[in-house]
């Protein structure tokens, strides 16, 4: 019962609530890959090459459950697979644009 | 050495430095909680009831270990410690704003 209690309580909060859906350390990287172009699993591993592809793999299935990511699957071979923003992953832009302005502004002190 | 490219690699990138220091599901909710005011302990732990005094303490010992917010102790009785945001943290002040304005729109959704 608390911890219902305490659950509704963080869900009010609005910092809170966009957290359950991107924090942690990959998703706003990934929505940040994804920002201007749809790409192919391969690409969006190569470009963040710090991530494993096991994790990667998992992040964008939660991402599409959480209808942040739009994930295509063409039936060619060999099987071509293509992810892009959804309408509510391409509202994040201001923020992941804040998110980049903030980095490149203080990188150097990171 | 492929370890130490890979950790350069993602540096490079603005939102993986910046998730570096605020990554993870509760700093930003901190930041958000001090971005108008000084707060002591128990104000911070009664405003984000979801997270443990032990986990709370930890994540203001790193954010002050990161020059994010300001620790400071007066020697009363009982002892006063109260918490406010660095010029740094202040400065993540837009990114803060853009979250919150998120959370709220998106909020029925989460």
């Amino acid at each position: 019962m608390v911890t219902k209690v305490k659950k509704k309580q963080a869900n009010l909060c609005p910092v809170s609530a966009m957290l359950e859906l991107i924090g942690g350390k990959w998703k706003p990287v990934i929505l940040y890959c994804l920002r201007n172009d749809t790409r192919r699993f391969g690409e969006i591993a190569a470009r963040i090459p710090a991530i494993s592809r096991k994790v990667l793999t998992d992040q964008l299935k939660e991402m599409e459950n959480d209808q942040l990511v739009i994930r295509k699957q063409y039936n060619e071979t060999p099987p071509r697979v293509e992810y892009s923003l959804s309408e509510r992953g391409k509202s994040m832009g201001p923020l992941l644009a804040e998110m980049e302005k903030w980095g490149n502004e203080h990188i150097l002190q990171v």
